[in-house]
């Protein structure tokens, strides 16, 4: 049995811009079967939540470009369940949005906040750590978020320093954090390694309402004065007008600079259960099957001549001949072509801006 | 005021495997505005001659496959101008055709026989040369070629080695024809090109009627048999039906090796229009115009990157991205794409067959 306490909001508003073309603005990566297995992430997502919280309590937070794309992945939903933004203005109005709706369904609710674009290759350890985060958040009035231990110094990902000698009591895997990090340079991100201290930010947040409610009057008042004038209108016929109205005038700003940077309750749970980010073409690839010479291959025509280890994603029924690659990435969606070194991966983001301020925004 | 016993025979059967994708099965490259001009090679081609023979004097040889092509493109044909195959049998059945319907038309023609495909820097230069040609071959019985001075151990042509002693009394540059060579190896290329007596052959022939009808009969005589069965069809409603019955039957052999190889009367016309038979994407680069890092672009919606000496050639509205590539050719066509060494261009006509055994005939 469920508890029905228990809720879950599933952030599925952003665009995946390094795994650009595959992820672009009109599909991001999150409604596409990214691992080739029949199912978008976001429908992984929601089935994983759906083994921790009733259907009826997850929440997909999204922009309204993607209202349609979230209703025929996910038709089990119901329209109060499917939240949408007019504008992207980060992570922090999101979760400030989805809060007051679901306090004023239920002020007793204990939420677990989480991307809907991961990865997470060991499902029932997840379930059972996001179970018990759950537990820990309905009993103390802490801002907990989910570390993984990492395996390289990735530049891609923000960092959490924990306190080893402050364990919680009752979960030894749960512990005061010391600092966030933003993504670091290189020798940053070794030396993060080799103190044995840092833990990879995967993005998921536990909490209760009234906890996180709390920390956004101490950090983000302004945020919260925006969305608090709504209380009356959340899950009513005005809630649309209402928030198109103030996310005009809401700032962009992340949960982690705007609340879990500076609260002091803030608390990490380490944890083991296979996760990536799928952010970049070398996420993938380490994620996907390999042929005899390392490379990973999407498309039924694809030949490969003295290649390897390259990531190749083309579409199904596209002829495509590869000679004389190693390490790179070869990719194409929506008439988008990119061919480049698996070492430079994060210059995409900046191709993207490239090509929108070059070409316009429809190839974007 | 052209002379009226001159004609033209323009070959437009080939397909251009080395320029594959952009040259395939369905659009053949002499089809193609492959140099971005706004003319295709045939029309090109065909607009050369003119200036050298009476238009209606010019016929085309191609296959059956292509004659709406042919007739889009050179609107000013008659239908007795387009001659169809119905099979591929290379060059010496293609001439033989061609030869005994002009035969029918006027005994007397001195005919140059060219491919269609082919680019000429000089054209007044060209001209000159040919009117020589034509002119030499109406007073003598000789089977003359053209002979390009080559400028590199090119191992994508044959060569022609001429006898330096034995020039034409009125023409210094012609030649006797010590030997013809297949397309060799580098190491022998590059002999040929430190001996000086060897040319590129360009696959231009002239020959009077008369001269290459006797080269037909000594040379190949079971090939002119067929043909000279169809006398009195020629040109006439039951010349089709007569043809595609006899090619079935017919051998595939070329001029080159059934009849220049072997004929006594074999002379070479030594000079330099600025060719190039624009048979691989290296042959095709060579004339492109590069940018400051010698990449030679098509495709409005290109961006390099770390790029170098590249020969790109894509759809004009797709957007690429290329990163980090140096000395490659990247190209696309008809739903098909190449990424390869330009080292390695003489294997494109390896994945030709290769794409063809594996996905089949219409990618290429």
């Amino acid at each position: 049995m469920q508890n029905s306490n228990y809720y879950c909001v599933i952030m599925a508003g952003g665009v995946g811009a390094r795994l650009w073309p595959l992820s672009n603005n009109s599909t991001p990566k999150q409604f596409i079967d990214v691992l080739g297995d029949g199912q978008t992430l976001i429908q992984k997502t929601f089935q994983r939540f759906a083994r921790i919280c009733p259907k009826e309590n997850i929440y997909i937070v999204t922009n309204k470009t993607y209202e349609t794309l979230t209703r025929e992945q996910l038709p089990e939903l119901t329209d109060n369940q499917i939240i949408l933004e007019p504008f992207r203005r980060d992570t922090a109005p999101c979760i400030a949005y989805a809060n007051y709706k679901i306090k004023a369904i239920n002020p007793n609710a204990v939420v677990v906040v989480a991307p809907s674009d991961h990865y997470i290759e060991k499902e029932d350890v997840f379930v059972d750590v996001i179970q018990k985060g759950l537990e820990i958040t309905s009993q103390s009035s802490c801002l907990l978020t989910i570390g993984i231990q990492p395996t390289s110094p990735n530049t891609g990902y923000g960092y959490i320093q924990y306190d080893e000698d402050e364990p919680l009591a009752g979960n030894p895997s749960v512990y005061a954090v010391k600092t966030f990090t933003e993504k670091p340079e290189l020798e940053m991100a070794k030396s993060f390694i080799d103190s044995g201290e840092f833990l990879w930010n995967a993005g998921i947040f536990m909490w209760s309402i009234e906890t996180i409610n709390k920390a956004f009057e101490t950090f983000l008042p302004d945020i919260n004065d925006l969305f608090k004038q709504g209380e009356g209108l959340y899950n009513t016929p005005k809630e649309r007008e209402f928030i198109d109205h103030i996310y005009q005038v809401c700032r962009k700003i992340s949960i982690d600079y705007g609340i879990m940077e500076k609260a002091d309750n803030a608390m990490v749970y380490a944890a083991n259960f296979g996760w990536s980010d799928l952010g970049t073409w070398s996420a993938l690839y380490d994620l996907q099957k390999k042929d005899d010479k390392l490379n990973a291959v999407v498309g039924n025509h694809v030949k490969l001549y003295d290649a390897s280890k390259c990531v190749v994603n083309m579409p199904r029924n596209k002829v495509v001949i590869i000679q004389g690659l190693d390490d790179y990435i070869v990719a194409e969606n929506n008439n988008v072509l990119i061919i480049c070194k698996k070492s430079e991966e994060q210059q995409v983001r900046q191709y993207v801006t490239d090509v929108q301020v070059d070409f316009g925004r429809e190839f974007v």
